[in-house]
């Protein structure tokens, strides 16, 4: 015990030596509300870097993503959440509220006032006279609620409570059991078990610890909403249970420490025992933002514009929140590896936030893709998403391939190349079976059969598009692992999405993906199953809905279902085969010979983007912008981008312009303002165009990577040169190697293309 | 509070009245430790039927697989256990053992002596001067030491104890973590969560609660074999941890309840309050007794032989120890089903335990068909194996549809059948993926395609074999439920045995199955794989171990592997073509046919039965016996059965000729001392001969089966006629229907073999 006071006072020491010799306080620059509203589902609670425990409110009806819903009445704050996330929401447990007047336990909450959110804080004054505050470290909560009125007062601490229990598809979460235990006038103990949600995930069990400042003068617990005042404790019946104290009318504040564990309600104790409890709320609150000042440290953005600010700090804060790092709170397995959680899912993040952490966190993304190998050789498949210690889903692809790929071809280290490779054989080799939505490659036997995945399947397109990307992913790891026959293979795979190319004119554009049957013929009467198909409850029913009518355009030969936007049981993921036709990311000099060369090309992206047939709300066409720069349209690029950026975020509570995914959508954002893209899965950087002056990343030990942004202007969208470290660059595109040692990336700006965009070398392809 | 006491009052007025009142002590005849020496593996503890809690002793290294092993160290008396199994060991949770002397927390233990043990109770005099009772309720374990020397003395709880721990190929359980918290001087709660284990199963957590009846007098908890006296609590960091009780040198006796469940602590404790706490010793220990009688006394068998007694009634008791019914400790989905684990596994219970439960216990084996079908609600696939809420292994077919099957064609009420019937076409028609070792059918796609598994995949000859038998249990659920093209369908599936079936030569006997390969062509060249394969860690790797040798008879062309005992990788499962040659039991009419009509039918049997190549160790023989009926030779069932109960089954220690398999063997004992066997998973028993005078089947609801034997002798094995109901029964079989009602099926017995057993009309076929 004198050990820990020690070490607390040590910790209040550093945090408050921090705060007097900090540097920017780059936190300031962030707004957790921006995405709140409209699509972005982000989180605005207390949260560190990658912490497991996100404590913010839950509000309304307990169906919304992140737990808040702004405007809606909070129901209390609870320890678990995700962020930007879509679907049926996960989490929610263990809330805490704090009421006053009378006591209900079933339909308690109230309306709130005057919120205020910053990187591991947030409060809120509710309409019930409490200011809550909370706080948070990486496996506890600290709340502080001030009661501001006279009368009677309590903190209840709802077990039962969780989020989407009535979502809908199947994807609702169920409470399996709650326990709750009242050890003392200022501790309560218990747990709660959970399965389902968005990923349909296994049961987990969160346990918590709780201890409270000022000693209860009343107590008591209910079950399946009856009450029972002075009883101390309630079992796990499968019904859900709380516990509440009141408190005498002079104690205005109470503070609240609570362990969150997977493992055990000991392991909860002793997370918040090493982690909160005897410490002040504002050392916790200044620790919490002193690690987010050195996470968000990692990008030094120079600008005189706080919207831009604002916009880029709250994007990197956004990017930062998942997965989540829960070594030493694996439920399932032992290991000495790093076990990561709320992948949510990799076929979102991939794409920008795994490249984003290879660049500006490279120790911390080694570990996530040591805790993926691991989950392989635990779970048998390394997952796409997983969240609640359970694979679940894939979308598309096995894209764990993509961020394995991202990693070793940059030389991250730490990563075992070999059990790297094997984990991604194993999804390119074994049918998952059973189950198919849940993790490996669904349709597997047909892609490796027929080289595509037949109408047999559901997400045919998106399958066969994304197995022929990871495989490219394999191809080269295998190659830099020297094991040659393997990447001839895989290279030969790579090419699969051929297979799906039809060459039908459509809306005078030759050439889109489109379904075809297993005996290889093109799939004509192929229609999409109904929604029924979707909403069944896993495991899957072996029998299949009615299909639903084609659209007319169909029927004459146009191109597939083009406008619509699919799910689990369509061809195409989330989009269409617009969008879909373009996703070779491996092989876009091959995909511009098959839309008929360079001009037709660019016309049918110009034709894509100004149609407004370009998503940005979803994934699949993160890289799309980008593809001019195979074409020799580095100016088309810039232009599509710039418009983006302009059109589409804000420093709005609606600033993003779809689910947030974990941060992909706003790494992309980041990336866009740096001023380069990654093409995921692959060691290439593509050159697009800054929005800042200049811009410092800390790629870590002590080598910088600084990005300048000569005659920059709102006007000055365009590229006239670029060097690097002094050098004239001809390419628009740059290697890990070329910046790996610490550089500077020098882009002249100008109001009008020019011929660097024109002649620039294009980025590789397979 | 008052209420429990009365309860308790009343139960133990009731125990009395029972033990005043009963009529025969069926309890009496059992051995527990029938089995527990040779190969048998039997539990020797307490247990209720089909009881979650097992109380008995681990003992040595903790490395047998009933945690018992006679005349080694007993370690002390942990939890779950599981009776009969081989492999690696599974459970051993929650360990508690009487120290005398100094404590030690690592090495721990004591010889023993007077060894009792009987129905719900154990006791063993250890050498330590502690004397050890052990009896049990459903949920809990009563434990009372005595202690008969002066001296210091206590007890400990090792919640870090687990059995199998260093388990060979990947088999081994493995301690993830174990917590223990001192709630008073009589109290103590805590957990521990393991995975592995002959299933490989996932990640389960057995939590418990311990109340002493006696005020400890010194405490002390341990982590990592590192003693803390005085310390309360250890949390779960993955060590192994515990936690002791000291007493006064005038504390002689103690006594223990402790609440075991799957779910939480709390629900421990209520276990341990709802069925133990409070209530004396032998009031538990009678009630245990009371209800084995009720189960044994569902048959009632007379006889003068103390032994055969012994034997008959201890072999219905190994049969009614599992599976073990959970129902409200499911921690993994909430249903209003019943909830059954410990399938260990349906690949030997189907054969003889299962038709022996619809028989004598209806509506325990309609709730135990209602979970495995739950179970595939919830977890994919219905099981093979289950232990620790988790499917794992398969050792050949899907046998779950043999237990349905039987049931619903027994018309078993309270199953749906057309649930049953979706369960069952989920195995047949969508393959497992991934670990094909887990649930449903590994190699299915082969077999779909080829009509049968070829040698790409392991066990191909044991999985063909299984799945047409299989497939026929779903032809037959399909005809019943009115589902006629689907009853054809699985008609002609059934069929698929004969794809293996190779018309080559070997001890002048004609025609065995054989590996082939998927295309099409006889596999001369087939290699088993080496014993490497099969010790790789799940999950298993994709590199294959190169091949062992093949035995000179292959290569002669004779039979393949003709008296090899295989296992995973192998191509038959636990035995040999000689063996598996004959399994086909719902197609030996056909099956006569391939092997050149009933003569050489019969030789074969002959040549099989005299060569010594049967093998009662195991299952997959276990319907051999009965073959002569198809062949009209019944006399040769008779003198072939009559043998193997003499020649292999005694009342000794070591009388099981093998693993009893949670009853699988003992069942086939009990069967054939009343003088029938069921051909499972059809509406079909095989009349053989009975070894009793008269036995009384109580069939539930009133209805009783008598089965009698005229002129019964040791030497009138044969018999001369059978009636049933008073009239003469010309059929060597009969169905369910035909004694369903009740109905007295007398036999007349006979020294030689006379007309009825030539002439009797042979079991029906495909």
């Amino acid at each position: 015990m004198r050990c820990n006071r020690l070490r607390h006072a040590l910790l209040a020491a550093f945090c408050v030596a921090s705060i007097l010799c900090r540097g920017r306080d780059y936190a300031s620059y962030v707004d957790p509300f921006i995405g709140t509203e409209g699509d972005g589902n982000t989180f605005p609670g207390a949260s560190m870097p990658f912490g497991m425990v996100k404590l913010g409110p839950d509000c309304g009806d307990r169906g919304s993503n992140p737990g808040y819903r702004a405007g809606a009445t909070v129901r209390g704050f609870s320890h678990l959440h995700v962020s930007g996330t879509g679907g049926g929401p996960k989490y929610g447990n263990i809330l805490v509220f704090p009421f006053t007047g009378e006591l209900t336990v079933t339909d308690y909450g109230s309306g709130s006032t005057a919120e205020h959110a910053e990187p591991g804080y947030y409060r809120t004054s509710l309409d019930n006279g409490a200011v809550a505050e909370l706080t948070c470290t990486d496996h506890t909560g600290a709340h502080r609620y001030n009661f501001t009125r006279p009368g009677r007062r309590g903190i209840l601490v709802d077990t039962g409570s969780i989020l989407g229990e009535n979502a809908c598809c199947g994807e609702n979460q169920v409470l399996l059991g709650s326990e709750v235990e009242i050890l003392s006038d200022h501790e309560i103990t218990g747990q709660n078990r959970v399965s389902g949600g968005w990923n349909t995930g296994d049961a987990f069990t969160v346990y918590f610890y709780a201890t409270f400042s000022a000693p209860a003068t009343e107590y008591g617990t209910w079950k399946s909403g009856r009450a029972t005042a002075r009883s101390t404790a309630e079992y796990d019946s499968g019904e859900p249970v709380g516990a509440w104290f009141g408190y005498a009318e002079d104690t205005d504040t109470v503070e609240v420490r609570v362990g969150i564990s997977f493992i055990s309600r000991g392991k909860a104790r002793q997370n918040c025992m090493a982690e909160s409890a005897g410490i002040p709320f504002d050392v916790l609150r200044a620790a919490a933002r002193g690690r987010w000042n050195a996470c968000l440290g990692r990008i030094d953005a120079d600008s005189t514009d706080p919207a831009a600010l604002r916009r880029f700090y709250t994007a990197l804060y956004h990017t930062l929140l998942q997965p989540v790092d829960k070594t030493g709170e694996n439920s399932r397995w032992v290991s000495p590896e790093p076990y990561y959680d709320d992948f949510y899912c990799l076929w979102d993040t991939f794409r920008t936030s795994h490249p984003l952490l290879t660049l500006i966190a490279p120790a911390d993304e080694a570990r996530i893709v040591n805790s993926l190998i691991d989950i392989y050789r635990h779970s048998g498949y390394m997952p796409d998403g997983r969240s609640g210690d359970s694979n679940g889903r894939t979308q598309g692809g096995s894209n764990a391939e993509m961020v394995v790929a991202d990693a070793l071809l940059k030389d991250l280290p730490g990563i075992d190349a070999d059990e790297a490779l094997e984990a991604m054989l194993k999804d390119a080799e074994v049918p998952p079976g059973d189950d198919e939505r849940r993790h490996g490659r669904g349709g597997l036997s047909d892609y490796i059969r027929l080289g595509y995945v037949s109408t047999d399947y559901e997400r045919a397109g998106t399958r066969t598009l994304e197995y022929a990307a990871n495989d490219w992913a394999i191809a080269q790891c295998a190659a830099k692992a020297g094991r040659h026959d393997l990447a001839e293979k895989y290279s030969r795979r790579a090419a699969s999405w051929e297979n799906l190319w039809r060459p039908v004119v459509c809306d005078s554009v030759c050439g889109f993906i489109m379904p075809r049957r297993s005996d290889g013929e093109w799939d004509d009467s192929y229609r999409e199953p109904t929604w029924d198909y979707y909403t069944s409850t896993p495991p899957c029913r072996l029998r299949l809905t009615p299909p639903s009518q084609l659209p007319d355009s169909c029927r004459r030969g146009e191109p597939f279902t083009p406008h619509s936007h699919g799910s689990w049981p369509n061809f195409f993921y989330e989009t269409n085969s617009w969008e879909y036709s373009f996703y070779v990311p491996h092989d876009v000099s091959r995909l511009i010979e098959k839309c008929g060369g360079t001009d037709s090309f660019v016309s049918r992206l110009d034709r894509f983007f100004d149609s407004g047939y370009f998503n940005i709300n979803n994934e699949p066409g993160f890289l799309i912008p980008c593809l001019y720069l195979w074409a020799g349209r580095h100016d088309r690029t810039v232009e599509r981008v710039n418009r983006l950026l302009t059109n589409h975020f804000s420093d709005g509570r609606d600033g993003l312009p779809g689910n947030d995914d974990s941060g992909a959508m706003s790494a992309w954002y980041v990336f866009h303002n740096i001023g380069f893209f990654p093409n995921a899965g692959q060691d290439v950087y593509l050159l697009t165009a800054p929005r800042f002056k200049r811009t410092r990343i800390d790629l870590g030990g002590g080598r910088i990577l600084t990005v300048e942004a000569d005659n920059l202007s709102p006007d000055n969208i365009y590229v006239e040169s670029v060097t690097i470290d002094g050098k004239p660059w001809h390419k628009s595109w740059f290697s890990h190697a070329d910046i790996a040692r610490g550089a500077t990336i020098r882009f002249r700006m100008s109001p009008r293309p020019g011929k660097w965009e024109r002649t620039a070398e294009a980025p590789p392809s397979r």
